[in-house]
């Protein structure tokens, strides 16, 4: 069973098309182009109609650590503008914003046509089932990130950046004769700032897993794992 | 607000009472010493009734990747058994353990006379209330990771360090005259698996930080970040 993304999408909300009609009625909804902010508020519900929307989160401490390990000391040590890649949402999943001084968190439209339909929780009141069904998709997100934070608490850059690349394809991954792909691009910098590490150690392990055979390209540089049977994640349960 | 943990506990279930006779009355209740493992299935959910749960997660991706970075390329490169700190579960709050081929999720005694409940999904068709309560839980706990992911996204070690540690202060810390504690122990090794670092640099920079004040002890070694009114993470919302 791999990858998983086919199924869930497959899967909308039982009751979806009435809350998308619901939503075009009471202008609830509205399309983003490419790299576009979704302004968002805490306290509200989002849901992803068409698309892919891109969580990123920044934490700005406000801290000044000296330390020698990777600038100089006489600089300000907080990186004040470093947003982290927090993963994907797809169609019918819902997000939410949860705002936590020094912890920003943001959504873009990941890809061009990006719907999305805003809520707020008591408009789920006529619809309990859904709103059972919302919170059923955040229990699964919470899975996924723990998956996620298995990874990323191995200590060496490639093994994050592997078992990273293999749980968002197994994800949102399209089948294709190479092997399963991530449907849109991602930067280098973009996955450096989801394990911890930057653009440039990104594209030189990259470069080094291609030449191993473990990762490839699909179309105009898509990410791709190449589908034989010894794949790095196989899907038990 | 801050921290958080002191109105989480003292807002339990509201059917936790008799959620908790009943897994009284059907031997689903069971209590372990510290760093037991909870015996734990996929499928099933697991309440804490006292104490606090360790989750830890380890990834095999059992591929072989030759590289020069941190370790001779004639060893396997994968460390086997490398496992990541995932979070704690505190008194009231549920986790379940999900198994996703290669990785792998478990559950620990954090402290002694912890207790656990579990029961089936559908135990919970008779208290819908409850279970809307347990969604609601892990959507908070997801929207806790996505702040625990924001700071995992940060280059330097330091910042993830601070970051994860006033994360979990504000979740679990209780106060003292010096600040704000986590009451129970948590090694080097613990808190370097969950930020993709090792021990001895966990060592290293904490020493550091205590220099500068920025963290301190409380008791017998317990972590503490003093409670001056420029604390790392306040909370707005």
């Amino acid at each position: 069973m791999y990858p998983t993304s086919s199924a869930n999408q497959a899967r909308p909300f039982l009751t979806w098309q009435r809350i998308s009609d619901w939503a075009q009625e009471h202008y609830r909804c509205r399309t983003f182009v490419k790299d576009e902010r979704i302004p968002s508020r805490p306290g509200l519900l989002y849901l992803v109609q068409r698309g892919a929307v891109r969580l990123t989160g920044s934490a700005q401490l406000g801290v000044n650590v000296s330390t020698d390990e990777e600038e100089s000391p006489s600089t300000p040590l907080m990186a004040q503008d470093e947003e982290a890649f927090l993963g994907f949402v797809g169609p019918g999943q819902p997000f939410e914003i949860i705002a936590q001084s020094p912890f920003s968190l943001q959504s873009f439209a990941h890809v061009d046509q990006t719907a999305v339909i805003w809520l707020y929780w008591h408009d789920l009141d006529n619809w309990p089932h859904f709103r059972r069904e919302v919170l059923e998709a955040f229990r699964h997100q919470h899975q996924r990130k723990l998956l996620w934070l298995s990874t990323l608490g191995q200590r060496r850059t490639i093994d994050r950046l592997i078992g990273f690349l293999t749980l968002l394809i197994e994800e949102f991954g399209e089948t294709s004769p190479e092997g399963y792909y991530l449907p849109f691009p991602l930067t280098h910098a973009q996955i450096g700032s989801a394990i911890g590490s930057t653009r440039v150690t990104v594209t030189r392990l990259m470069g080094k897993l291609r030449q191993q055979g473990i990762l490839a390209t699909h179309g105009d540089g898509l990410i791709c794992l190449p589908g034989h049977s010894d794949l790095p994640l196989s899907k038990e349960a």
